[in-house]
């Protein structure tokens, strides 16, 4: 989806269609960071179509969040109908941060962050490394980083929590990529001015769902509640969140299983150039060759993520079957050839 | 649902539940206006909760609403995760509003809005009649009313958003009931300077789906666009409000067979007080007994709503099969037993 503010996203089969009009079909979307094998879909009762979302039915989903994201106790969490939506309420809903000073964002990563608050009317500045962060209140990372993987210590977030709150802003950290990597998550010990965002659908391949948290202190969740009021998840999605959230064994083989898919990813992609990144769900591929591979892929039927910021960067979700994978291995074999001939 | 702020909400068996811990099973809920006979859920292909919602997925529901809801081609219509959050962000993304003057409700009605703009900064004043709204910049009213079923005049609405027009304030008007009594929508006229909200769940019986519109100018609705960010509504659920809102046959033969319970309900409820209004899906009971019936039909099973803001009143939903009118039947047969006995 091109959004009306000029932001590409992956997942727009539309707009690859538009792009290559005579590509041979079934698409394959490579361009989302969703995991192609989705968690099962449970029976839905009837009921949860037909009636409000029941207080009990979103207490069972946050209680199971809790646990699968080992959030403290002390720390409050909210359901959304997606993560993007609180992306874009937190600037709103917390003027206090826009008035606060500079908003960092360490860049490059998902662009509707420095959107966000610039929308807010904050300050934002794009850095590229953690010492850039230096002049502002409050900082913005995702981690692990999309589109790169970039995956920052404990320690050093904590410390950068601690001079956020300092200076009257908070650390807002998007921890999207996180759950096949718990060990990258600031949840355990949940430093104060901090906000972590969490989302339910890339690793659990259920992104039309929505489904996403913010968990934090007390006063910020309270705001984010307000501004969505009671109801805003959908029955359904509560009863799926609270399924799969519980199930831990799916996620422990989930993960090995799409690790297993990204290493096989890097031995085919890393003949065409540098694999300078990425998370269990998805690669980056940095070549000076990227405009013509990903117009390659593209009359194959294969559509990838490509970069505003970079030209030279392509992200590869992972094929989600056998069949995916004979394409695109046939796809990047002809491109292989084609450069070489040429 | 009892939210934290105090209002209540209809829906919630969880409350009835702990009211009534030795009513007979299963429970009845009377306590919303949601059509309890839903629309046949469609067939829901995998992809539509694997992948993102698509732009035309959107675009396919913004269509099927644009012609349900007779909104004249130049005004902008966008879809959100249910009315609810749109009635929490209106008062948010449109501080003008907010400043330009008091904001009337025309109450008494469905308690949210007041709370909504209270909880934006705004001065809220709850008005009892048209007459009422003069001192105000910004008028909200729900038309026709829940839960008394007032309805204005077009005429009278149009005058009003001129009005508040010239004051630099809006006309909102949540039009969740007018789906069965199409007469009632300003939408086919909308004046400017109004917004105008409908609500999918209610209507087509399906609550948990959580979906709604907002129909106005194109600022106002680029400003709630643009809180929301994409995505914020599910992809079931804009295939289901797709292809429900195109389905006219549905809409005609639901709205014949609900008149038809409503006049049933009316006569079965009429000995027992005044009807004093509702719609095609509740009707209003005024009687002084109002808290020894609901508590009678508390013990019963049978779950209505009762009001913070008038004792004497009762809200009936409709009874969705043959088995909830039987036990409706009995327990208000058994009432007007006790009553008369007493």
């Amino acid at each position: 989806m091109v959004a009306e503010d000029g932001i590409w996203h992956g997942g727009d089969i539309a707009a690859a269609r538009a792009l290559f009009p005579d590509a041979p079909k079934p698409w394959i979307d490579l361009s989302t960071g969703i995991n192609p094998i989705p968690y099962p879909l449970p029976k839905l009762p009837l009921s949860l179509w037909q009636r409000l979302p029941g207080a009990d039915d979103e207490a069972a989903l946050l209680a199971a969040a809790r646990a699968a994201y080992r959030v403290p106790p002390e720390a409050d969490i909210i359901a959304a109908p997606g993560t993007q939506i609180l992306i874009d309420l937190l600037p709103r809903v917390l003027p206090e941060l826009v008035a606060a000073g500079p908003v960092a964002v360490l860049g490059p990563t998902y662009a509707e962050h420095a959107l966000a608050w610039r929308k807010a009317g904050a300050r934002v500045i794009e850095v590229a490394t953690l010492t850039g962060t230096a002049g502002a209140a409050t900082v913005v990372l995702v981690n692990p980083n999309n589109p790169d993987g970039r995956c920052l210590p404990a320690n050093d977030l904590a410390a950068l929590a601690t001079r956020c709150a300092g200076r009257g802003g908070m650390l807002i950290l998007d921890e999207a990529f996180a759950d096949f990597t718990p060990v990258a998550s600031l949840l355990p010990m949940l430093p104060p001015a901090t906000i972590v965002l969490r989302s339910f659908g890339k690793t659990y391949g259920l992104a039309g769902v929505r489904l996403g948290f913010a968990i934090g202190e007390v006063a910020p969740m309270a705001a984010l509640r307000s501004a969505m009021g009671p109801w805003a998840v959908a029955g359904p999605a509560l009863r799926i969140g609270a399924l799969a959230l519980a199930d831990t064994r799916w996620l422990a083989d989930a993960g090995t299983a799409r690790a297993a898919d990204a290493a096989r990813l890097d031995a085919l992609l890393s003949p065409l150039g540098q694999i300078v990144g990425g998370t269990t769900l998805f690669r980056l591929l940095a070549t000076p060759d990227a405009p013509s591979l990903f117009a390659h892929l593209g009359r194959h039927g294969l559509y990838v993520r490509r970069f505003q910021n970079d030209a030279t960067w392509l992200r590869f979700g992972l094929p989600g079957d056998a069949a995916a994978w004979t394409r695109l291995e046939a796809a990047l074999a002809s491109f292989a050839r084609g450069v070489v001939s040429a």
